[in-house]
């Protein structure tokens, strides 16, 4: 890379950090926890969020922000606000803290006890900007081969959750799962991680109840620092 | 976007295609034809060109310049030269004129008819990015989904050639080969594609043929432009 990017890049991650305190700052306000859905283009976080909003958080109120190039998440019985429509430079190629600041004004917080916030399908940049949140999930396809965590290792680190997801295909495609824990433990050692499918449904619900966790898990985080 | 991004964003690239004009140059005196690859991650970019490597391509000697993340085609029987394996900020999320011209010294040129430069896995960024290429070839796999020329209509723009790629999984996955192509056709008139496995073989010779032409088809528009 070069010296004057670097530079840039440098001074960008330090505003963003600042701006991500912001809005966490403004999150705890409203008590709102956040998840940061970050993946690969085509791996189903679109999907997968339609199936498990469909079976419900128990008693969370669920929200959207949809961070991702044209979302059609628009037709969902939860309050979606959509950023980035992919206007001018083609969209953007990652979330950072000032573009959901941005959107802050238009999105219920008060309403609200979790933010699924679906990032921009890239396996780079997403990994370097927080955006405030309480848990990052990295949804991975069988489809995309074993050895996506040794070759984006950044974004695999980046997350507290790993989602396998589209396991209905693994009988057709060359995916080993236990390679892909394997190359997943080198990178991220003891990072969670589960097989799921949007289509079939298997591990739809296990993928619910982790996400209805995250609000008491935040907290005794929190309580934990103070 | 902010505006001061914006700014940026502008002046970077006017700087690439100026560089991107250098490389040309250079390519034209090595009498080099150049090939941009470009996906999502996990489109099957590197199994594809070991499978159309496998079987060559005529008369031509092809050289890879493999921009992607820590790439796995060393042990081709072609020259390789890899760039951009992932220290300091994570792996660039795409490649540029520049990181392509840092690699010059070390690519064969005066061995070389075809270089084909696998980019970095991204559907946002390299669109953007020209590095001096004759052909730009998207490829992108059954198992993202038929919208994706919708949400990403920039790079399904910036390409010659559209690979659908992973035919093979055409009976396991919600993916229609029509709905695709009159997606395709909305946002890139008439450009041409095809249907690729890399784990059946299906279409990869058709992608050699296609490859094969470029430097004739390259010849062709130099001529018409003189």
């Amino acid at each position: 890379m070069h010296r004057v990017k670097v530079r840039v890049a440098e001074g960008a991650l330090d505003a963003n950090d600042t701006i991500a305190r912001a809005n966490r700052a403004d999150f705890d306000r409203a008590g709102v926890s956040v998840v940061n859905l970050m993946s690969a283009p085509g791996s189903g976080k679109t999907s997968l969020l339609e199936r498990v909003l469909a079976l419900g958080l128990g008693d969370l109120r669920a929200g959207i922000l949809e961070g991702d190039v044209q979302g059609r998440l628009a037709q969902l019985h939860v309050p979606v606000t959509q950023l980035n429509t992919g206007g001018g430079f083609g969209g953007e190629c990652h979330l950072d803290a000032n573009m959901v600041r941005s959107a802050l004004d238009d999105i219920p917080l008060d309403d609200l006890d979790l933010l699924i916030v679906e990032n921009v399908g890239n396996l780079v940049c997403p990994a370097e900007f927080r955006i405030g949140e309480d848990a990052r999930i990295m949804v991975a396809s069988v489809a995309e081969g074993a050895d996506k965590p040794l070759k984006y290792p950044l974004m695999f680190r980046a997350c507290e959750l790993v989602i396998v997801n589209k396991v209905d295909l693994l009988p057709y495609v060359d995916f080993d799962l236990e390679h892909f824990a394997h190359h997943l433990e080198a990178v991220h050692p003891g990072v969670a991680w589960m097989p799921v499918s949007a289509r079939s449904g298997e591990g739809v619900a296990e993928l619910a109840a982790w996400l209805a966790g995250v609000p008491e898990r935040a907290r005794a985080v929190a309580g934990a620092g103070a």
